[in-house]
């Protein structure tokens, strides 16, 4: 197998395609957006059927449909499922952007677009892998594509999807490059996501806004009870409060935590590249365990009474807030996020009321580092980076993937080629040149030993 | 003396002069307001002189200008200064009110509007009660109007005016109608006023928003730090933990407080007309104490992170609040200031950086109960009101009482006719019909009384 050659030959068109899809706002989770949304879906469904895809369409659903895509070369072969989605977090807050969100550009040999790495130019990689597969002859195997576009928004119509297509999607293995690598010269293999919930509180004082000074001492302050509420939340050492939060959180030994302080890690490092001073988190944990195998809990947003220039003098009647706790295992979203409404409504003083309302949840996550699967993206990392790759734990979370093995039984290999500092969801998010074509080059490997490895297995029958 | 026919007579005129000022957006705070807001200097002066002042200008300063007027009828005679204000509060959040701010309507007896109350409704009384006295040639002493249209901003330029202005100010005291009564049948005068520090606040963390997956716990949240430190500014009695913050607070005798505690006041109907379930405030004093003769500590607005619709998962590189204080004799605006900022800012944890920005602050005050002006003011209420007026504290400020005090010599007659329900500062403001008139019959009375008692004494020189 031989893909450089055609990879090279066509780098300048991938890029310019990949382009193409990052200047289409695709963003899920605001219904401005919504025409847009569709448009990426429609594109990513004329980039499969360009590369040869078999059986392409847009499967609706109750929400933005999924993209659809195969290649059946032998039912007596193995298939692998890839997974990935089209829309895009919201781009806010604009001003902080260097250069507009939607319009790609490259700096530094790293284009900057909202999606560039998450995930429209991970998932193109697959795309672009597939072409080249295609165009090379040198397709090992089966393939099925399901690209969705609701993944920032909790994927709340996906499960849905997966039961209703369950035989359609019958694989082996589901293939996902929506998460991270150590370094470019470090490259790994997630073996861990947390799993997520979210919530919004709402925090009522008075009937209406209050003068502040009539009223100033004597009545709860929306604003000051909803600020004690969340301080309330975490103790001295950083260990979240909830009664029973911490209960089906997996502890691991010391030999399993020395193992994963071997992945490198400067905090210095760390620290100047966020511009910052200081950590901060549990009492016992590391930075790295802080963020991958330990639960949190943060406000994403906080809102209320006057924001505008100026002063004005007012007790808001009203008070809100956004916020999540990441999971691990064997944390359950529904449970975390039962004890989380629990507790938030019986921490609510007398002067005020409060209201919890959750938003999408998403299970954490272990994949197998003995199956097949693992072991062909090592040998694919290993091939194209020149070193072993390093099983890590990541810290966000991609809730689908607990879906895949509940509702269509299958496990998950998570080959991500991004990089933490890509600014994922945030102003000036990037991906690096280097990555996107690495990415486009280590996959073929991926179905090349995973079809070698797989050989004497039976796979799914097609 | 008797207004009450004339005042009968021109009801209806009165109320529409009101009403056309009251349509008038004049929203100091808000520079896209800025040609309202000196449409209701113009509006104000133009009616001084209808009403028979002389020397009628706009007296320009570095924000807006203060309108003047006078009648000097015999300089042997005191002076009364009259002292109000024609800008307004912001009327947002405008979606809450029932019908809109600047469209003056009546229901039950009351005109609702923005400034119906704060302030245009009871200046306005003002420049009726003068009008009515120079129609019915009943005015006793000399009077000088000074309405100025940055109270809402802290009156910033208002110190410089009155050093600038020291002799055409002259005068043996201040009127002022910004404040409020306890009952429509129960008169009070306002004996005290809190002072105000009012700062911002922003907290900052890393350098850009992060992924909430990739760094949450283990980095600071600058809104979960935010929440931490606004928490820690009371402790679990609702007392203040600024060091110092208490220092100058002057503490009543059990005998002051009882005598305050004459004033009629039902908790449940105060919890019920501001419909919550519980008050809560500092330990050891009444709601009425808390609201008055207590400082107090509150967030009048909050804002950071994702506050749209829906999830996003972001740990935000910033987050910010207004917070204020009302402060009561004799602590300093300036020192407590200065404290809250010290304290603030050593109380941030290493993992933020933070910024205080003093916005206007105003002194507390208490104006004398002995005075030849408060008698008159008693006697005023009394004639018109049938009962005698009970000496109140209020929980509001008007920073430049200190200022007239300190720069002019002038002590003040706090003669207000609202009511604290009138919704201040907040949606729907209201301003009673019996309130508007009855304080157009009290005030003549006041310059009679006024007139009489000081007749052996010797006024200023005009």
């Amino acid at each position: 197998m031989d893909v450089l050659p055609y990879i090279n030959e066509h780098k300048k068109r991938f890029l310019d395609e990949l382009f193409e899809v990052l200047r289409i706002p695709s963003v899920s989770a605001d219904p401005k957006f919504r025409d847009n949304v569709i448009e990426a879906a429609e594109f990513m469904k004329k980039k499969l059927q360009e590369a040869g895809a078999d059986h392409v369409t847009l499967i609706e659903t109750e929400g933005f449909p999924v993209v659809y895509g195969d290649k059946i070369i032998d039912p007596a072969l193995p298939t692998v499922l890839v997974y990935g989605h089209y829309d895009v977090q919201p781009a806010d807050p604009y001003e902080l952007w260097e250069t507009p969100p939607f319009e790609p550009v490259i700096r530094n040999e790293k284009i900057y677009a909202r999606g560039s790495c998450d995930d429209k130019g991970q998932v193109y990689m697959h795309v672009k892998a597939f072409e080249t597969m295609m165009k090379t002859n040198s397709l090992p195997c089966n393939i099925k594509f399901m690209i969705e576009g609701e993944e920032e928004v909790g994927s709340s119509h996906l499960n849905d999807f997966l039961r209703q297509n369950k035989e359609r999607l019958k694989a082996d293995v589901v293939l996902v490059s929506d998460t991270s690598m150590i370094a470019n010269d470090c490259p790994s293999i997630t073996i861990g996501l947390r799993g997520l919930s979210y919530n919004e509180v709402e925090v009522t004082g008075a009937n209406r806004d209050l003068h502040s000074g009539v009223y100033g001492g004597a009545v709860g302050n929306p604003i000051n009870v909803l600020a004690r509420m969340i301080a309330s939340l975490k103790d001295e050492n950083f260990r979240i409060t909830i009664p029973g939060f911490y209960d089906d959180v997996i502890e691991y030994t010391a030999e399993e935590r020395a193992e994963m302080a071997k992945r490198p890690f400067s905090l210095d490092d760390y620290k100047a590249e966020l511009g910052i001073s200081d950590i901060e988190g549990e009492a016992g944990y590391t930075t790295i365990e802080r963020a991958t195998i330990r639960p949190c809990l943060d406000c994403n947003g906080i809102w209320g009474g006057y924001t505008g220039a100026g002063a004005k003098t007012v007790l808001p009647s009203k008070a809100f807030a956004k916020i999540s706790m990441r999971l691990v295992p064997n944390q359950s979203s529904e449970k975390i996020t039962e004890l989380f409404k629990k507790h938030f409504l019986s921490i609510a003083p007398p002067s005020v009321s409060v209201k919890v309302t959750p938003h999408h949840g998403g299970e954490p996550v272990v994949t197998p580092t003995d199956s097949i699967a693992f072991a062909a993206a090592n040998k694919a990392m290993e091939q194209t980076f020149g070193k072993k790759a390093i099983p890590t734990f990541e810290g966000g979370s991609i809730p689908v993937i607990a879906s895949f093995e509940n509702i269509l039984g299958l496990k998950s290999i998570l080959l991500g080629f991004g990089l933490d500092t890509d600014a994922l969801h945030s102003p000036n998010e990037h991906y690096g040149l280097f990555n996107f074509y690495k990415g486009i080059e280590t996959i073929p490997y991926f179905y090349k030993y995973f079809a070698e490895l797989s050989g004497s297995r039976a796979p799914v029958s097609q």
